[in-house]
């Protein structure tokens, strides 16, 4: 038995504060864990297990579609702002409040107000979202026990300010190298310049017209960026080498193969000497046609956006499960010192989705 | 006394060898500036000056003109390459055989064995001259005693293949700093990349044309070139900064604020956000009309040769005494593990400056 026990009869702003005043920063996640399945288990309608720190319970109703409410558990590190604040405007303060404690409260309060849902749930609770992608709990739960997270359709309950927020778009990062050779620069004729080799791939960037493609109904909008340049040896020699890394952040309606071979293609005519694929992860497609999708969007109401950044939602597209962001709280105050949740925003999430749920 | 004194009676070559053997790397060179300024002080048609490190030795014959012979004590730092060997070709190998402990034995021989010669002479032995420029010791001698350097014509005995070597180009470092604005990368166009915004001046100097100009009947050649780039702030982040280095090497031509107004307006037009100057030097004119110079063009015979690189040859051209090198030695040796000297150049500069001051 956990030493802070959750108490998921408070509405879901107080369970939020107490979410909050449990700490599980990315690594630490164990006691959260272990009081978040104690709880669940605590509900006879849900079976539970458990993997590592990721704890996953479901109904078992035989409804003829089953869905996923997923969140994870851990926080960035905390900075002189636990415990939490609930001020005289209803907002609560504190790290986690909006990324995604509210979103993990509401999770909770599902579970234990709908035994009977209308659709199977499967709530999923994981570890080490914040930190490097291969410690992250949802991708080892689904390498391990993807039976775990089949279903129709996931919600993944991120801050989205309460806006549905549609798939997500892949990023690409390349390495670009430029040779030449190194002479000293007194005589510079003698060697060749790798960073004056770079223009061309710069004047090809900074000429870059970005896709907006509509997808479900979704504007999209992608980039091309050099993130990072770097070249030179000494301040009187001619450099040999010049490196720029390269982030293309694509709409999902690309595959990662032609991802690749539109970077390919822009920069082809440039003289590259090396092209190196630093990191590849795909984008996930809306899924806003899926017919438990469209009836999620009925019910939560509002005017679904696309998701720019990368986010857990392209797992479950991984998957074959159409999935969603949507959940309290300004995903701008995430990770910062002044974290904050207007708590209505809470409330309202929990309701809306209580209603898709009990139609 | 020195605990080694130098012995002058040797030929250069050999003089050049127990000059290898008495290691001077920057920094460490009062033993061997104290050896020079004891050898010299037994020679009684010298004055002997010494000023830190800095060994000043003089004629007063009242001759019609007055020459400079200069050459730096100080090597780079030993790599296994001391003591000197001679092996059966007649190349003396060893740290500062080339650069240019073979040019302070002419120096030294000429000392020794030209009590009269034909113009007054100065003879200066510095140190600190392969470290930074606020050490070297002939800057150092020029501002507390210029006196001591003043003459009609100046030789500088760096290595230069027994060739005359003329004037030497200015050298110009600017940094330039683009600006833009940070974003995630997944919304690129929320921010502002200033690593694509150093594009037009990449382009720029990938199309420079350099400047061949005739000067004295020496051939210069100007480069314009990138020397370094960093920028980037994360992987995932529209980087707000990006810094060019850019060195400018200049014929003698081009005073130093001509060379500045050139690059600026080369850039000009480039969205630049701060252009910094880091460091400059102006270059020295080949000073070869000058009688002296041309008497000393006759005697040493050959086809003068325009200096690319920096020398104390400017320092000289400051004073208002034009300046050229010649020494023995390949100058692609200098720095180098494997350094050497065919003796043979050793001997055929002695020969060549004794003719000069003998005729």
């Amino acid at each position: 038995m956990s030493e802070t026990p959750l108490d998921l009869t408070l509405d879901a702003p107080a369970l939020t504060a107490q979410l909050v005043d449990f700490p599980s920063v990315s690594g630490t996640e164990k006691p959260l864990a272990d009081a978040v399945e104690e709880a669940l288990r605590a509900l006879p309608h849900l079976t539970v297990d458990r993997f590592g720190n990721n704890v996953v319970a479901r109904t078992h109703l035989g409804r003829a579609e089953r869905v996923v409410l997923a969140g994870h558990l851990d926080t960035v590190p905390i900075a002189d702002n636990v415990p939490s604040r609930l001020d005289e405007d209803g907002v609560l303060w504190g790290c986690g409040s909006c990324d995604m404690k509210s979103g993990v409260a509401v999770q909770l309060r599902i579970a234990a107000t709908v035994p009977e849902p209308n659709r199977d749930l499967t709530f999923v609770f994981y570890d080490n979202e914040e930190v490097a992608a291969d410690l992250n709990g949802l991708k080892l739960v689904a390498e391990a026990h993807p039976d775990w997270l089949a279903a129709d359709f996931a919600v993944l309950l991120e801050s989205s300010d309460t806006e549905v927020e549609g798939g997500c778009q892949g990023t690409l990062r390349v390495i670009l190298r430029t040779k030449g050779e190194r002479s000293h620069s007194a005589r510079s004729w003698m060697g060749s310049n790798a960073i004056h080799s770079a223009a061309p791939i710069l004047a090809k960037l900074a000429a870059y017209e970005p896709r907006r493609p509509v997808i479900d109904g979704l504007e999209f909008h992608e980039g091309l960026n050099a993130v990072r340049i770097e070249g030179g040896v000494a301040n009187n020699v001619i450099p040999d080498a010049c490196t720029v890394v390269v982030n293309f952040r694509y709409a999902p309606d690309r595959s990662e193969e032609q991802a690749l071979a539109y970077v390919k293609e822009f920069f082809a005519g440039c003289d590259i000497d090396e092209f190196i694929v630093d990191d590849h992860t795909g984008g996930a497609l809306p899924g806003l046609s899926h017919p438990a999708a469209a009836a999620f969007m009925a019910a939560v109401g509002g005017v679904a956006r696309p998701k720019f950044g990368w986010t857990d939602v392209s797992r479950f597209s991984a998957l074959g499960v159409p999935a969603v962001n949507y959940g309290p709280g300004n995903p701008l105050l995430a990770h910062k010192r002044d974290e904050r949740v207007d708590i209505a925003m809470i409330s309202r999430a929990e309701e809306r989705l209580r209603s898709w749920l009990t139609a």
